[in-house]
């Protein structure tokens, strides 16, 4: 039997719709700002003429605004709407035949071929139009312009905008306790907003536990006056939403949240699901933590590493709803407090549907909220956790520092641009790469250039612009005398910070380094030099790095012509100061160990 | 607040699962035998142990059969499954935790990495597997295989597998009356079964109108005597379920069934929907059929074209469900008489959804059914029709005749492969083109030797092998005299079929040719030459055609080292019986005007 609907099914299709993330399952990530293009087949059996609009809205609004599609020809379509605020937006493909078109196409190609017995046609176009005794001449004035057969999706797809901090910025790790606590970082907010900072990511500002406190270099015992690692939360003086004494009050806090918000840098706190074995959790909420049949209490680990300063919580746990609202009402506290940027630590390690709930929680009421996944893991995973609703991840980054490996690695992320940002760290207090420990000054140096030209969000934990590179011991990537585990007297003068400064302004000058998806790497002829063109409206801009930090090496950067820059212009070098002449094809490129050129074409 | 699930959502992830075809929306399609390879990225947060399977089943079946999926890295795992019948399959991937071998992974690290406070990890241990006073000599031996955790897609997937003449076969398109009727067609089914043809299908069988009956060569107006187009169903004789009295009988037709069966040649029909003005259905249903507002019936149209033989049916007629009933009834009709190949007129200018549900209805008693498309149009619509249930479709392959064109066709045929499966048309009795119009006998043999050996179904309509090219104008592509509208005296006697003979026979001896997807082109250093290599389990043919109808070509074939084939080989020519010393690299090749090297690669 025929279905039984009482109308037939809709013969119009829509397909292949993009942008899409797993087939609808997650929302495409987009930025405040961004014109987000549409594509979509649209068809229909038969020869009828079709029309086709995209409808879309912030999903709180009930109103669908309403936009049209242009037909690409073979049945491809395209339209395209402005995201003007952050938050969750909705959209959805509407398509419907245009009769009346259709009638007036169809006559007037009859008429243009002689035919003129067409009194059963005019009788159709006269109830069509609605008009008696319709005249061939008149029928070949009247034009389209109804609906009929309007069909939609089956249901809206999603878009998460994000303010455009999630996209392009500049950030500043330092532990706070090595600057003079909250008052001392207020301080050098000014000179870091100078710098061109966007961020000042700080680690966990909680108290830190006692019990089973790491000493310096990861000592299992602390000594005496050991400060422990700021990521052991939690002690007798407060959990996760409480401030370690030692870097000041909840007062002196929203103090440097204020202050960093006259300056221009915004306060980004790490949210770290872990609690010392002091946290008051412990207590109030043992139901909350693994616990082994002999009673003993798990403490985190990896095996057969062991973190024995540390209990993880217990997803699983039957009172699950209670931690997962409590782990929320910590991340609202700080927001509450003015915090828009979280770093989250190890999400990888707790469940994907958790992060899906909470971060959309925070955001539903607050859609200038971004999460910053701190993820090292496989991709897999750290893609779900940007589906899911992570702004920004980190990356492999930092163990990619060869041509290749670079290549590859932003085919990678290009490839995952739909709902991935990537933050280019150069190092983090986790992370002291070989590359760096061996090649000194000129590594940092091109790592920096690297990491501030190739991701529209990049970052240096403070130490990169001192050039610090020794680690604990041959081969670790952990630092000697790590400030995980003790404090340092940091001040703001490190020999790399005028590099810095200057990347950061250049940065905020072209826009073409605003952006991820418009990077093209060159051809060099040398494994030595990576060379690559960001291109954006009227902004131009050409990378050439050499990757030796030993050796001056020479090379070329060759200029595809479907780049459409001039087939000859002035290529100003921005650290420089100084013009060359470049052109399409083949430029002669010659550079310092470690050293770069940022070009900006100039017509 | 938190989710309000009693249990947490699952943590296991299944994503990026292959086969699929538009999220799910439509099944995969499959041909019986073939083994199914399935991908999925399965991953958890955290490091537990995973373990995943494929779960399959003929749709009709309750029980569910399972086998393993095995890991490939990152993620990625992979399994497979043979489908042994035709019909809708379904199958889906379930992973889940193994608790068990995770913790014996654990307590492995653990003990060889010189822990030894390992009480509370024995403590677990003992009530994972029900073991008192567990001892770490004891756990060492212990085993996984446990499930927990278990997770699966949010609904099965679906592939919809067809028997082997869907994927391979050869086709031969005779209009009976040319033939003596359905008598005359049986007794030269032996011979045709010799020639080496699988099926052959016949242009409408039923009574054809004489209202408005078109003439020799497509004259408006019958002359006495003129049969009429077969596309023009239907008279006072019946409809689509009755027989030209000029082609025999109902049991002349059952008579022809039945010897083709014994002799292994199917029959196919052609399904067109559409009526003669005396069609009985114009009677018995003027609701089925379109009306202008002056009570005028619409014949059928495609302005300025117009087919006054003929009416279209309205699929949006009130009564739609009773037309698409009856339009069922007659598909039902021929499947009760013994056929089970339909080629489907037009189908584009019907509704997607009718034909869902038209070849979905009729494979459900009867799965051997298969049908296929005539749809010349574009893309988005004839891989729909694909989508949708259709096992076979025409493609644009007539139009492609060089290097070039058949390049990009056979890549564009690939990408659509997981639904979509080709039947290569030498030539119908719509379309001579100008490449046989003027390149003569051997444009004939190079493209009879390319439809063959490019796409594992083929067909040619009869006057092929006689080499009939005159247009009935130039730059037509309709046949002079069309048998269309008159009857021919045809025999099996053209010069060309010793030629297909061979063909058809190369193709059921060496099994890379008949399949799709295992097609690879080699450069030849000439745009005349075109060359490619199939390549299946145990059997590779290399394929080298010259394109150029009037004059010998040389050049070469380079065959990649990425085939697989030996360094050097023997390269027996099939169609010749030589054989020629070929190599991974350089080949030359020299070819006569038209053609071809079928060359078995013998180790």
């Amino acid at each position: 039997m025929a279905p039984t609907a009482k109308t037939p099914p809709p013969r119009i299709q829509i397909q292949e719709v993009w942008p899409i993330v797993d087939c609808g399952r997650y929302p495409t990530k987009r930025t405040v700002g961004d014109t987000v293009e549409v594509w979509a087949n649209v068809f229909r059996d038969g020869h009828d003429v079709l029309a086709a609009s995209i409808r879309y809205r912030p999903a709180r609004e009930r109103r669908w605004r309403d936009t049209p599609m242009r037909p690409l020809g073979n049945d491809r379509w395209a339209g395209s709407f402005e995201v003007d605020r952050p938050g969750r937006w909705q959209y959805t493909i509407e398509a419907w035949v245009d009769r009346k078109a259709t009638w007036v196409g169809e006559i007037g190609r009859k008429v243009q071929a002689g035919q003129e017995e067409l009194s059963g046609e005019l009788s159709e176009g006269a109830v069509l139009f609605g008009v008696e005794n319709l005249t061939i001449e008149e029928a070949l004035e009247l034009e389209g312009g109804d609906r009929s057969d309007v069909t939609s999706l089956p249901k809206p797809l999603e878009l998460d905008v994000d303010r455009e901090r999630a996209l392009f910025g500049s950030w500043y790790e330092l532990f706070p306790r090595s600057w003079g606590g909250f008052e001392g970082v207020a301080e050098i907010l000014p000179q870091l907003a100078e710098l061109g900072f966007d961020v000042v990511y700080l680690p966990p500002i909680h108290p830190i536990g006692t019990t089973n406190r790491k000493g310096r270099n990861n000592a299992l015992r602390a000594k005496k006056g050991d400060p422990g690692s700021p990521w052991a939360i939690g002690s007798e003086l407060g959990g996760h939403d409480a401030i370690d004494p030692a870097l000041g009050t909840i007062d002196d806090f929203d103090r440097l949240v204020e202050r960093g918000r006259e300056v221009g840098v915004e306060i980004a706190l790490d949210f770290a699901i872990q609690c010392s074995p002091d946290h008051p959790w412990l207590k109030e909420h043992p139901e909350w933590f693994h616990r082994r049949p002999d009673g003993t209490l798990k403490f985190a680990e990896n095996p057969p590493k062991r973190y024995q300063d540390i209990y993880n919580v217990n997803f699983d746990c039957e009172d699950w709803r209670d931690l997962w609202d409590a782990l929320r009402d910590v991340v609202q506290h700080w927001v509450d407090h003015g915090v828009r940027a979280f770093r989250v630590d190890n999400p990888h390690t707790k469940p994907v549907a958790f992060w899906e709930w909470l971060i959309a929680d925070i955001r539903s009421r607050t859609p200038e909220a971004i999460f910053l996944s701190e993820a090292f893991t496989r991709p897999a995973m750290m893609t779900t956790l940007a589906k899911v609703g992570f702004a920004q991840s980190y990356t492999y980054f930092t163990w990619k520092n060869t041509k290749w490996e670079l290549f590859e690695l932003m085919g990678q992320i290009l490839g995952w641009a739909e709902c991935y940002r990537p933050n280019f760290f150069a190092n983090t207090p986790d992370i002291l790469t070989e590359y760096l420990a061996r090649g000194g000054p000129p590594a940092f140096e091109a790592r920096l250039v690297l990491a501030a030209t190739l991701s529209p969000t990049y970052g240096i934990y403070s130490g990169f612009e001192h050039f610090e590179n020794v680690p604990v011991r041959e081969t670790s990537e952990e630092y000697l005398d790590s400030e995980k585990y003790e404090v340092k007297e940091r001040r703001l003068d490190g020999p790399l910070l005028p590099l810095v400064q200057r990347l950061n302004l250049i940065r905020r000058e072209n826009p073409a380094l605003q952006r991820l998806t418009n990077l093209t790497f060159l051809e060099t002829e040398s494994d030595a030099l990576v060379a690559y063109a960001k291109v954006e409206r009227g902004s131009a801009v050409i990378v050439c790095v050499n990757l030796d930090p030993f050796s001056w090496q020479e090379g070329v950067a060759i200029v595809p012509a479907s780049l459409g820059l001039p087939p000859a212009y002035g290529a100003r070098d921005l650290l420089r100061d100084e013009v060359y002449g470049w052109r399409i094809g083949r430029n002669y490129v010659a550079l310092p160990p470690g050293g770069s050129h940022v070009l900006r074409v100039e017509a």
